[in-house]
């Protein structure tokens, strides 16, 4: 049986801001006969990540570049609707490198089969890449102990929102750094942080962490880099430690800001750890389990901004960069009757 | 009785170089009359360090910064003459901070005795500070294996010379840049790195460590920052590891160069660590054990500069940022008869 098959594909390496225009929605027949080990996956929910605008810059990562004319690969979840493996039945809930499409046909090895639950969403944040990327960044790599001072910029992110709810479970005191008022508010209140400020309005970012946090900082968790990586290095106490997740300021400009005071790591004996979370997959079971255990106690929550239909992955991918989210953007597609 | 002691002392903070006119020799009157606890010391030699820009540069480090008009600190290594404390006898051999003069009064407290044997001075060079830096960067900090490829920025120099014959012990190829073709043979030839490069002739510092690490860096050892900073991170292999030491290519600069492509550290999973040694006091004995045992096997070497007489400790500072020495730069004083 073929099915209508639709994709968003890059039309073009975007200048800046990644724009609606630089994708094209195609469509195709899919012809739904699988070959040995494959599945056919519906596609339900695509997780939009920051990393996704420099798949599209060209730049060669632990993925090949993305072309113009590739189909725009995406982590997802999804239902199988066929297999031809028996690791996978129809009916399972898949998480895998789904892309932006319909239906995906997939190795079943490349593919984690996850409980059924009534938030299956959460897989793609909070028990997916972006809370795995906290709990390392904040627990294997920073080693935050309780009384700390941790500070966490886009805290109102699909990262920075479970990084900030881990370090207050673990007792730290907890500082974000988010672009809006609203944002902050947000962080402080659902999130549970002592403060955030708004960086679009400080006069100062130094001087504004050096406001929220007078007893310096003892971890910075930084997903963005530039000018507010040098301002926390500034005021970060002796033998602090910096886990580098992430550096969005850069990943739309040509030219990022570069670090002009790294020679305090030196007098601050400080450790910065650049991270990949994939690199750290033998720590994946165990901060799971402990994900887990806290969500069902209430003690951290799954953020999400949903945005329905394949046709707005672009407008999620943009929404990330021009800061219009809270927590972790998420494409929901519609679903089909079963084959 | 009355001693006639020599003190250099900051008569100026240097505007870039250092130079001699930035220290004026004095002489004053010295009442050896001890408090209790305090001993006299004849100083006999001195530590010419790069740090020591740093302090005389008005900046706070984990010293209060020199100011014009104060005696120049400095550690260095002297004979007990008169002790008010039992702790020390005259005759002692002890290492401190004593300061560029003839003679030092001090807490006995804050002095380390030391065994006596035939080479004092390398208890200030591969025994002392450089050679604790050099393990403890290589050892502690960057964890080396057996078979990587480490590189050492001012391989000549007081550090760089025992971590380069470290790296080499511990089964490492070791490419070491340094800053004339001569001393680049010295460190390859009389030190054994695999390969040394002239940092001032090669067209690209880049180009040169690809040519010479065609298998990636795994772990830089960092004395200078800047350019060759970016570069060696360039070349690194994923979870490569950067021991940062110093960065001598700052001290004397106003702006130092940035550091452009941190992001990096990201994409390849690379850990900084910043240190200052006096920070890890817990590793020293456990190191100083580690070092001696390959001294006395012949397998590593105290290497220094040898200056004579108090006079020429500030030309033995400006040596290390023109880069004349080959390994650790001492001032030996003229021992004096007993009291």
């Amino acid at each position: 049986m073929a099915l209508s098959n639709r994709q968003l594909q890059l039309a073009r390496r975007p200048s800046g801001l990644p724009s609606l225009q630089d994708f094209t929605l195609t469509s195709h027949s899919l012809n739904s006969t699988l070959a040995a080990g494959q599945v056919l996956v519906k596609v339900r929910y695509l997780s939009i990540d920051p990393a996704m605008r420099v798949w599209i810059s060209g730049v060669k990562t632990y993925f090949n570049p993305v072309n113009p004319g590739d189909l725009m690969p995406s982590l997802g979840l999804g239902e199988v609707l066929q297999s031809a493996s028996d690791k996978l039945q129809p009916g399972d809930l898949v998480r895998g490198m789904l892309g932006w499409q319909d239906y995906a046909v997939c190795q079943a090895s490349d593919l984690q089969r996850l409980p059924k639950d009534n938030n299956p969403s959460q897989h793609l944040g909070v028990l997916g890449i972006n809370g795995l990327s906290a709990y390392i960044g904040l627990v294997t790599i920073a080693k935050i102990k309780e009384g700390e001072t941790v500070l966490i910029s886009t805290a109102a992110g699909a990262v920075g929102s479970v990084a900030v709810q881990i370090a207050k479970v673990k007792g730290c005191r907890v500082v974000g750094i988010a672009g809006s008022d609203e944002k902050c508010a947000w962080v402080c209140r659902d999130l549970g942080a002592d403060a955030c400020f708004n960086y679009k309005t400080v006069t100062s970012i130094r001087q504004a962490i050096r406001t929220h946090c007078p007893a310096g900082l003892d971890v910075y968790f930084d997903n963005v880099g530039g000018e507010t990586l040098s301002a926390a290095l500034q005021q970060m106490n002796q033998s602090g430690r910096i886990a580098m997740c992430g550096s969005i300021e850069s990943y739309n400009q040509e030219a990022p800001k570069p670090w002009t005071n790294y020679s305090t790591l030196i007098l601050k004996n400080v450790m910065v750890q650049g991270f990949i979370v994939m690199n750290y997959a033998q720590e994946f079971s165990g901060a799971l389990t402990q994900l887990r255990t806290w969500l069902q106690a209430g003690k951290i929550k799954h953020r999400e901004e949903l945005l329905e239909g394949l046709e707005n992955c672009p407008r999620g991918l943009r929404m990330l960069f021009t800061g219009e989210n809270k927590g972790k953007v998420i494409v929901r597609l519609e679903p089909t009757a079963r084959l």
